[in-house]
């Protein structure tokens, strides 16, 4: 008879090997497939996802996990496998199945409702969508079970071991910090001048540019590629196989290369997830945010760093003549311009996390029952008037712009801010482990910064919840301080205040 | 409880479902699958093949099968689908699975060694092999059970209805009739220019010829793309979605563009085929051979057509200005030209079906046991030197040329000449159906010739077997005249005997 051990094992592996090629049938839809392949390709999507499904929530996998608990001969990996293996068994089953299948035909209208409510800007049609979708999340909270507050137990699904309270004492000196920070770079400080990255970038040349960079930050090719979609993403296909896509705008020669970086840092966290880890359980991010604080530090903390325009600038005024002009210091003061602005996913590295903290506030009061529906619209535009000072014209740009309520994903929007407060977190320890990390960049040299996640965070994929992670490697709890002055030294600077 | 029929249904588009995701695996595994990624590739496709193979002969299966068999209720195509995936299955059934696994394991092994003997031009290191290959074949031959000869089981699998003493039959008078006139065209004939037509061709170039040719001849683009491989191939990866591949020769402006539009008449066929028989088992060609008839006659008999070079020449002109001297006629005859060679993928349409022949000949002779293995390789130079007046230097450019027999495909290669006899055949049928058919080619109209082959085959799929199909079309039963005199009256005119 087969130790269970194996079986369990083998069990992961069939899951493993049907999700790649579910992300295989995901990746090609948006990049690949043909118009009238949508139809039936979504129903071949959907079998495959259930068959996924039903596979991780079998009453097999229940019991080897149920077995191999007891057990005390595993070793450190298979222990960790069985852990979070078995965490994620039990979320699947807490839920009972038909309320999960009412929860998904009411998430699908609740996401068809706010596509159309966005784009006529109507919040009132969206409005009992919202309020069913909180009604589920409520629901799932009691049946996962919490201590203090049921926006824990959402939460627990992309930063296990992250509260409410916790973020709460992460954020109040973050905004303390933030808000009157960038009041003063308004008030005070003096706008970099980007008149001179206006224009039109043809975009074989901004993907050279991409490729430049994603191949000096050490992505590899050769277990990978790059492809141009509408939204930009990261998908491990499989092992060997980690695939980024990015989006180029013609009047703008860096949205794209930025996009490319943020997609690529995202990669290198998943091809330097080590082959033992494949098929595990265990090979994928400590979590959201930790796979953020990857894309971000590489994006923003890396990519929009003085050094690195010292080793990039060559290399874009070689690609665009019409920059040849542009020194590197234009261009590294051009790329961090500060706006405050309405919408999220335009926002700059220092308002950003203020449209989190937003969203925290108001989905936590959701949850709670703080907060009514209703009442959103208003909420929301009264705290972008006191975060950034900027007022919506409509809900469209306002409450509606985000298709994360719409499915029900409530608990997932600080693993963003999280990931920048990481990023800033592991940075310092990095240049404190590494001396003369900057001059590294400056020489198009990143192998060194790459080398220290790879040993210090990557080889782990999800061995570690992501505090623990960051306490290993940091000595600290998250903490925001690392981002603050992260900001303040960096924009002060840029800025001249 | 659920009706028989209906969940007959629902077990092929199950098998369907995992079949498109395996043919996505395979397509992306060609042309953009990272080279660290072959690896676990290899395991998901293996994975999904053996879910594939298992459902298609899972006794659920077979009990709903032999059930509906019974009823007399079902609606034609229902019937035509059992007809179809019932003669599948118990194919199937009929090896031993153990006698299956041995064979799967020794025909991996023979496929290495073939490879190897290929590169080394080694008859004896894969003799032991072949011997083996043909030993299983004999084996199966008598599981699946046959009338008369043991050839007949094998070819089924590819040709459902056909047999060696048929094949013979058609075999005869081609055979009578190719050898002397090909002995002629070397004697007596003019050979075409070909000098105008060397140079370097850029691939880009080379491609938008290709997607022109494919366009006018009503490939639909909005199903299907085109992507560049070492061996072109087309495979319909599901509904909506047929994908071809074709290769560039950067000194020859037309071997990629012939590729191209042989794998778009393959293509025109599945993208033919109606929503309703989809994964129904009903799904695919009729046979090897009607399909390779498809791809055939868009490619030798439209697409090396006088006709198609009067359309085609100021197109071509116009990409290639080095051809812009270059008259209609020229480039027809260019396209023409006939070359008794060794290598049976590098033969022309005069001399292909003799390649094939030959192998048809040694292929029934082992199976029957009037051939041994070990007298392959001079047989092999006899025949060549008999049909084509040629002998190769070497058994690499001889017997070991075709991967096939290391694989135990024996009865496959019939289809290929079939494919040809077929397209004649049916071609001969539209041109009594379609007055005008070559006129419409001249002015790049090929819609009417499409809409003759939707509506007479690929409507149906598999509904008919290949020789009824063929006999419902034209009213007769597989004959090679039609070929005989398409090739005679083309090439004596080309060659002015």
């Amino acid at each position: 008879m087969t130790d269970t051990l194996t079986r369990y094992k083998e069990h992961l592996r069939e899951i493993g090997k049907l999700s790649s090629s579910l992300a295989l049938l995901h990746w090609d839809q948006r990049t690949h497939l043909p118009e009238k392949g949508h139809a039936a390709r979504a129903e071949v999507i959907g079998k495959l996802a259930k068959m996924v499904f039903e596979l991780s929530i079998s009453d097999d996998l229940g019991r080897y996990i149920e077995e191999l608990e007891t057990r005390d001969d595993l070793s450190p990996q298979d222990k960790a496998s069985v852990r979070v293996v078995g965490r994620d068994y039990r979320r699947h089953k807490a839920i009972p199945p038909d309320l999960f299948e009412k929860f998904a035909i009411a998430r699908s209208k609740s996401e068809t409702a706010w596509e159309k409510a966005k784009a006529a800007s109507d919040f009132a049609a969206f409005r009992p969508h919202l309020e069913e979708m909180i009604d589920y999340s409520r629901q799932f909270a009691e049946y996962y079970g919490y201590k203090e507050n049921p926006y824990d137990a959402l939460i627990e699904d992309y930063e296990p071991g992250m509260t409410a309270a916790k973020l709460k004492e992460i954020i109040a000196p973050l905004r303390d910090a933030l808000v009157p920070f960038i009041k003063r770079l308004g008030e005070d400080g003096t706008k970099p001048r980007t008149d001179f990255i206006r224009g039109s970038f043809p975009e074989d040349k901004q993907q050279e540019l991409s490729l430049h960079a994603l191949s000096a930050i050490g992505y590899d090719f050769h277990a990978g590629r790059l492809d141009t979609t509408v939204h930009p993403f990261t998908i491990g296909v499989g092992p060997g196989d980690v695939r980024i896509t990015t989006r180029f705008l013609s009047d703008d020669p860096f949205s794209g290369l930025y996009s490319s970086i943020h997609e690529g840092g995202h990669a290198l966290y998943e091809q330097g997830i080590p082959d033992e880890l494949r098929w595990t359980g265990l090979d994928d991010g400590a979590s959201m945010g930790i796979h953020e604080s990857q894309s971000r530090m590489w994006e923003n903390m890396v990519g929009r760093s003085r050094a690195f325009w010292e080793f990039f600038t060559p290399i874009t005024t070689g690609v665009f003549s019409q920059l040849s002009a542009a020194a590197a210091d234009d261009l590294y003061r051009a790329v961090n311009v500060v706006e405050p602005s309405l919408v999220r996913v335009e926002a700059d590295e220092v308002t950003y996390n203020l449209h989190i903290m937003l969203r925290f506030e108001l989905e936590e009061g959701l949850i709670n029952g703080r907060i009514a529906v209703n009442d959103l619209p208003q909420l929301w535009n009264e705290a972008m008037d006191r975060y950034l000072g900027v007022t919506p014209a409509d809900d469209a740009h306002g409450v509606l712009q985000d298709v994360h309520w719409s499915g029900g994903m409530l608990g997932y929007f600080p693993s963003y801010m999280l990931g920048n407060l990481y990023a800033a977190q592991l940075f310092a320890a990095a240049h404190r482990d590494i001396p003369g990390l900057e001059e590294d960049f400056a020489r198009g040299e990143f192998s060194r910064l790459l080398t220290w996640l790879r040993e210090k965070i990557h080889q782990f994929g999800r061995i570690y919840d992501p505090i623990d992670l960051l306490e290993r490697v940091t000595g600290e709890k998250p903490d925001s301080k690392y981002f603050i002055d992260y900001i303040t030294q960096k924009y002060s600077e840029i800025y001249k205040i």
